[in-house]
């Protein structure tokens, strides 16, 4: 890590195991990452990953569905980088519950997982911005500071069953848009990336495995994430796809 | 109203004036209608001018975002048209807040805006659903039982500091979605409008009113809603658009 | 028909048996209409059946693929109507053929295709406008003069093997598009229907035959055609979608 | 250029000045390049400095609207790679004439871009294709084949007065899905990119020139064309965007 960048560093909310570690670990060549997740357990290997591999990362079990978290999550990390330190990239890879049910035979779970991805959304977007615009008037930044927010297949098309999840990915897709609207004229790049196919992780290794590369390499997410937070201002992406070659759309 | 039409009533949800009032006339004209809205004072002089024109209208003051309302309010209507009951449509035009305001300066209201759209959406649509779908069985409907949605320029495209409300809009258009794909093989017919101009109200008056025709007719949303109610299975339109012939888009 | 319309007509270009022939009727109970279509065969009939049904229709054969044909077109037209004549309603429904291949075995056609369908939206387009126009000025129109093309599913979406349908699709649609944002503000209704499933038609009369409604109805096509047509300009629907309950979505 | 490479090549299609340039040399630094432009004079320079730089380049004036050109081009190229030659990416940047003008004004240039722009679009993918597919099967090849075409904002929104450019980007986005569609399961990436906003060249330099990066860089939409370029089939994107940070949209 060059001393230069020692004060910006990268958050990502959502660093589970599968996509959130690969984002984790692609941006922590870079930067110390914050990693932030509800649960301690997936956390601990993954920082501990980073750190013996040379990067710097730290993991804070944070429910960011819960705005009181999201501020005392960012007075923590002040607390550890310095009252000046800047975002240079956040990435909001909270997943939402995917689960296909009969609309009528859902319960109380239909509406608390689309309030917690929108509200999860929200919070870490008005605690991280404050941070990322700051970045944009650092001399440090190589990068234009990034916001980038993980989508899916329903964040374009709403499936029978599926109106819990597709209600909290279009909410996501519309806060994005409005964000880079808002926030990209002011030196901000805010992109949404929709992740189109099953990813390679752990949980989905029964799936599909006799058919090569049928599923999304998480390590590839992590390196289209990369390379948007790379883009100059003059030439931001807003909104990108990622399939597998096989998949039918 | 036809005697045989007698126990096939419409709802509408929204029944305030403006947009809510034209499509309650026009409902009125075939079925018997339920009005649902929060505030008491629009409901009445509404209900009374149906009445007096000869149509049949009862209003219920009714929170939708709350779901022990709705199942109240499902019972008065049944205790009223009796327990075989159907819903020949069911129209969802609770508009939700516009308001435009920086990201960072927004509260709490910026998350409970959407919450209550969404949920108000869910409840409504899980508390009309049983009845649109014993409609699709009864040999008394002439249409097919239609739930229609109401959206905004906002339900395709997030605007800078309109984040709430663009949410609660992306958010009701994946509901119609998915609606629409498990419920219209039931012959439920799920649809959404989206109304992209400034619509003819008592509050709109001053707007544009040198430009004759600028402001979208309510009475011509009702008629397309209406157009909608009267498609065939055959032939159901999802998603229709309305805007003044003069508006950038 | 009343003698007041009577210089204003409707013209409607492949005018075959099947969805034209629907939309020719529909509008024919309001204008006379004026039918456009390759061949002679196809036009007889249906002229025939509205005349005896005390519409009034003409059949003029024409390629509109040529800007020659389509001046003569006019010219025969307003030598029958008069010279003032103005155009009500004009719909492109001229299909373009739909062949599955694979790209790389298709020949010259794969172009042909396209550039027919392309070249005679944009001639018919020219050729009509003109008389739409000036509907918008004359004191006997009860609706705003409409101009409607018919889409399709590959007017949204390109799909393996159909490649040059959906290139001639999507181009008519951006035509649509284009004209309504510079036609609308002058008073003309620019209208796109994508029509998402097989139309009830004697060719398609095998198809899902044991499934009842799972065909589009042409009639209801006309009908949502003749609807978007009464639309008042403050209140223009520019893009519907028509597809049968269960159709996969 | 390492030796093991020397039969996989990339070929541009409008490799003038500007976007095609910068295309031309990004990708000259990993295979030999062979530029397509209808004009010598801007075909010179380029390939000169590609050479100079270490690079290897040929050029070769072509009009891609014409199929008996691209045949004998790619010959000329066959003989000049060997018959066993693969393509590794090849490059759609024809960029259409952008003229904004009334419809009713407009004369038969209005087709004639459209049809030469559509026509050389498939042109260049039926001639670069089996080239691609050969390169899915050859063990030299480090990234999956990928056929890349340049969009524009014109490819989503059909504008006032640019129907003819509209419907020519409009019908490149169809083809390119549609061949995504079917080449990508045969292990082709073919991705297509919508350049929304004015490019930073020598003709648009007066443009805006007092904000600082308001015009997208051609290097980095090569930089873009690249990554996807780099991407595995596992995770291949279809679209993406690119717009100046002060872009409205």
């Amino acid at each position: 890590m060059a001393s230069k960048l020692s004060k910006s560093i990268a958050i990502i909310a959502g660093a589970g195991p599968g996509t959130g570690a690969s984002i984790a670990r692609r941006f922590a060549k870079a930067y110390p990452v914050v990693l932030l997740a509800r649960s301690p357990s997936s956390l601990d290997p993954l920082v501990q990953g980073i750190n013996q591999a040379g990067g710097s990362a730290i993991g804070i079990p944070a429910d960011v569905t819960n705005v009181g978290v999201m501020d005392s999550t960012m007075k923590q990390i002040e607390s550890q980088f310095g009252a000046n330190l800047t975002v240079a990239a956040a990435v909001f890879n909270v997943a939402g519950k995917f689960s296909r049910s009969p609309f009528l035979d859902s319960g109380s779970e239909f509406l608390s997982d689309l309030e917690s991805t929108a509200r999860g959304a929200t919070n870490f977007s008005k605690a991280v911005l404050p941070f990322l615009l700051r970045a944009t008037e650092s001399s440090e930044s190589s990068y234009p500071p990034t916001l980038v927010f993980t989508g899916a297949t329903a964040s374009l098309k709403g499936g029978s069953g599926l109106g819990s999840f597709a209600m909290s990915k279009f909410a996501i897709r519309a806060l994005a848009q409005s964000l880079a609207r808002e926030f990209g004229p002011k030196g901000v790049h805010v992109a949404h990336a929709i992740i189109d196919g099953i990813i390679a992780t752990e949980q989905t290794k029964g799936y599909n495995e006799d058919k090569p590369d049928a599923k999304i390499d998480p390590d590839w997410i992590a390196e289209a994430y990369w390379f948007l937070h790379t883009q100059p201002r003059s030439s931001f992406t807003h909104e990108i796809d990622i399939r597998p070659y096989c998949e039918t759309w």
